[in-house]
């Protein structure tokens, strides 16, 4: 959902679902509650706590219901689980969740690969996650994120018109929006302009976040150039945990820490204060002990004098 | 200077001072020399190839004369030698560099706190020095480099007015360019685009580089920022070599890998081959074995199917 004023920015902090996908370990329970009552803290007002997934796949997520339970304790935190399918939907409704988030592959390789299913029979699948929140919890919203939108490491290019029509599909099938994902770092800033300007030509307000990663170092001028077009969602986790980082250094999502510091310095409001920000590392180094986390405003501080939240009045 | 056309991006390649200069140890004359060829090789037409400051104070930059004597053989390379006075500039006219660049600090407490001079005594030193260069080889280009043009770690804030009017001074005293340079990375892309336009208005095409850092993870995004204002050169240094890194991870200077993928990506054309540029690497390691070194898009490899240089017809 858009952030309501126009200088407001809503970080969605996907850390716990997207980040701790990506590690082999399982952060503890109690660790997970921890961290996500840091990041609640810090300000985040929109959290992707877990997905919905055969334990056997994810054994990470298996506390899925445990986790929304305790996030749903946090007063006005929108309770965000990934679900990949109907029966996944089913658990994350049956949970309580705020909002469902599934991932649809505008490449028709990735889609394969990823869940193997075409992307004709995503958009069906969708029309019956829509079906059933319509049926279970008419309130909740229904997000799609369009993974693989600016290209794809298996089938290379992904045609611009594959992805609009994909993402109006989505939104025809019954989701409130759909968002585009730089899955696997891609992107550059004249594409993410050229896209979200279609997307949003083509759905109007039903356009959603920009996820972007930082593969290749330009996870913030793509947020940037998707700012510049409209976008007032912006997915992140803290750290840059998860987000498939190729190597040392190299962080796959955006880091939540320097986002949160461009945006207000740039004189926007994200709502998140970036001390308590850099606090919620330490529940999340405490449970993955070891595990590399980045960002380049936790190692440098703020500058001199820096003034946050000027915007939020 | 800015390229011709508008889809041309000019990357100031300035590892070999910059870089070097803030490293303690000092890289031996040959792997320097073998260092500027390999980044020449890689299509780099400008490079900022060392300074002539008392080799007491910065022994790196000992063997200046002997590095540019080497640059000038490069056909088409713009040999560029950063100079603090008219004394250095001197030895660099002696030498032989097409240009000179001169920092002239915006904030008052770092002007006296890095050459021992206020900001209008280094005003007068740029008229020496373009007195100096009018005399002895008027066909030299005098580049002032505003610095801590976005903020100081001394003074906090640095006031726009005192920005702007210090680079109208410099071009007023004979300097042929002034640009601004992020040099403690505290730049933000919406302050990068004002002053950039607010440069544009007072000195018109006299508004020159962007200098950025990447201290905070900004870098290409101010890049990105200074770009849309119409600026067409760049600094950055291979590996993010040197601009006072605070940490590890957070290089100083924007890394050249990174910019140029992003520009090339973009669509636009830096001249530069990103494979001969990521082979540049090979004597800058060999130089100074063990210098971290950084950089996203070296470690992540181009995207599948990427075609460079296609705006370069």
């Amino acid at each position: 959902m858009q952030a309501p004023l126009q200088n407001h920015v809503l970080i969605s902090e996907v850390g716990p679902r997207d980040g701790l996908q990506s590690v082999s370990r399982t952060m503890a329970t109690d660790y997970k509650l921890r961290w996500i009552t840091a990041l609640y803290d810090a300000g985040l007002r929109e959290i992707e706590v877990c997905s919905f997934v055969p334990a056997k796949h994810l054994p990470q997520m298996a506390d899925g219901a445990k986790v929304v339970e305790h996030a749903l304790s946090l007063p006005g935190l929108t309770v965000m689980a990934l679900v990949p399918n109907r029966r996944g939907a089913q658990s994350a409704l049956k949970a309580g969740v705020h909002k469902l988030t599934v991932p649809v592959s505008a490449s028709a390789a990735h889609s394969l690969a990823n869940v193997r299913k075409t992307r004709d029979e995503m958009v069906e699948e969708i029309r019956a996650i829509a079906a059933l929140r319509s049926e279970l919890a008419p309130q909740v919203q229904l997000e799609v994120g369009i993974s693989t939108a600016f290209g794809c490491t298996l089938q290379g290019d992904v045609p611009e018109d594959d992805v609009i029509r994909l993402a109006a599909q989505c939104v025809a099938a019954g989701a409130d929006e759909s968002g585009l994902s730089d899955t696997v770092g891609y992107a550059n800033p004249t594409q993410v302009r050229r896209l979200f300007r279609r997307l949003r030509a083509e759905i109007g307000d039903r356009a959603g976040a920009a996820h972007m990663h930082n593969t290749r170092g330009l996870g913030l001028a793509n947020c940037l150039a998707a700012w510049d077009e409209g976008v007032r969602t912006f997915d992140s986790s803290l750290g840059g945990l998860g987000g498939c980082p190729y190597a040392p250094g190299a962080s796959g999502n955006v880091v939540t820490e320097d986002l949160v510091f461009m945006f207000e310095a740039m004189g926007l409001c994200t709502g998140v204060d970036i001390g308590k920000l850099l606090a919620a590392r330490v529940p999340l180094r405490a449970g993955l002990p070891g595990e590399p986390i980045y960002g380049m405003t936790p190692e440098a501080c703020l500058p001199k004098g820096f003034v946050q939240g000027v915007a939020c009045v």
